[in-house]
């Protein structure tokens, strides 16, 4: 049983989840939230909750109600659960590897599959032309042939295919999966994407407002990566010229997941290294969350 | 601020709620779901919650989903208001009068006001006969002329008006309000109700079988109670011979309210007086949770 709920770093992220950080919002609701907030906490590492249990009480929970899967990790809920994984990782030795992070609410299964390479965009976007590039590898820093990795990410508007309320995403625009060779390397070419705000007037957007917070994310580019005889990661980067990269309210961004861009003749370039555990050291599964097939 | 939760009621009402002294039901949902309410508990009384606010994070968190007006009663929740309610009062001087108890998700405002006396049906329905008389009073027993009682009630098949799947029951079945004379006294004409289930595979219905819990109530008629210069009265009565009448899934059987019923002329009888309590000692308004209106 993990016991990080009182350490100062979740005491901060209470604070900054439930707006105590900020001037404006309903004081009352935020210490109830608080409050709340951690005895959930507790109740998780008290009973060594799994992702696939707390994930199945939120779909209970959310059941009918459309924003379950954006206030989750707005609360900061999906992201205490990083950590507390983090802690169990350590106490089993399995620490180590790139930092997972949140996966959000808007992975779609069934993107096509490439080999080594994608070009992301189904859809005519005018933005930033963006080139990914990484090397999936051990811990040794061992390329890891036949990994694989799945990529999503928004638009310039900041809308993702299959939830983009104006319908102009492509099905699988801007989520592809690719399959790296011997080299462990993988390329991205899309276009920089958008940080994006919640539905105006949705649950989350409410619920942030009345915590004086705001509902917006920096621009980031998801990233699950899966190897043969690996531990799952899910993680994402964040785009580091983003003024939310260290506001996002998601509690998204985590060192070493806003790599450094450089600008070369009109194209922004970053590299991203994708290190995945062994997974002898205990299986790390996917999460078995609730999402979209297409 | 009050502390009941720790009292054995309290604790009894959490190992019921959460089936602990059920044999069926997984035994790792019970645990979680009992810290989880008791936690729950602590907070409405460690803020000093106020029924708007516990129903406002209801309708908050409920939003869009279908069963959160059932869940409430079903977990102990609704219950557990009413106790911490009682022990306010007391804290207050502001106690007696006829126990309160849960109004539960299904009252609907409009119903057609008569003087006196109402007959409650207007759908055939072939059941017992059953008239319920009383008279609303003050605590030394004065008649409150003017008072008004809302009723409600399920018809035989344990279907509410306004929720009624088969759709047969007509717009205000078995829902009047009545206005009392200077006797203060009321008589109600009605078809005696049944018990009700939770929907079948609903929400509620799927907590209450992982509980290891059956999703019923005993047949019951509720009151609204009001008269100026009196604080609002919300209970309702529990048939007595009813075979759940003292295991109730919302938990809304309370000492006083499943009166003695008496059958004559194949007609049953029962008497059951509203005592309310003034309001000079605090306004007593009703919750202003959500309501259907028709």
């Amino acid at each position: 049983m993990t016991n990080i709920t009182p350490s100062k770093p979740i005491q901060d992220l209470l604070d900054r989840a439930s707006g105590l950080d900020q001037k404006e919002g309903d004081t009352r609701l935020k210490a109830v939230v608080r409050d709340l907030l951690e005895q959930v906490f507790h109740i998780i590492e008290r009973h060594d909750l799994t992702e696939d249990e707390v994930w199945g009480a939120v779909s209970f929970l959310g059941k009918g109600a459309e924003e379950y899967g954006l206030m989750m990790p707005g609360v900061g809920i999906e992201h205490f659960m990083d950590l507390v994984l983090d802690a169990r990782d350590e106490e089993a030795g399995m620490g180590g590897g790139t930092p997972r992070t949140i996966e959000g609410p808007l992975y779609v299964e069934g993107a096509p599959l490439s080999e080594g390479s994608a070009t992301m965009s189904d859809n005519e976007d005018e933005g930033e032309r963006l080139i990914i590039t990484g090397v999936v590898k051990n811990e040794a820093g061992d390329p890891l042939p036949g990994a694989v990795v799945d990529v999503w990410h928004a638009d310039t508007r900041g809308f993702y295919s299959h939830f983009d309320p104006t319908e102009q995403n492509a099905p699988f625009n801007n989520r592809r999966k690719i399959r790296v060779g011997d080299d462990g390397r993988f390329e991205i070419t899309t276009i920089m994407p958008s940080g994006y705000a919640c539905p105006p007037g949705g649950s989350t957007d409410t619920l942030m407002t009345l915590l004086g917070r705001h509902a917006a994310r920096p621009a980031h580019v998801h990233f699950f990566a899966d190897a043969e005889g690996y531990r799952h990661l899910t993680t994402q980067i964040n785009i580091a010229d983003d003024p939310l990269v260290n506001d996002d309210f998601a509690f998204g961004t985590r060192d070493g997941l806003a790599p450094e861009i450089t600008r070369e003749d009109g194209v922004a370039k970053i590299r991203f290294d994708l290190e995945l555990v062994s997974s002898t050291k205990g299986s790390g599964e996917r999460s078995h969350r609730e999402r979209l097939t297409a």
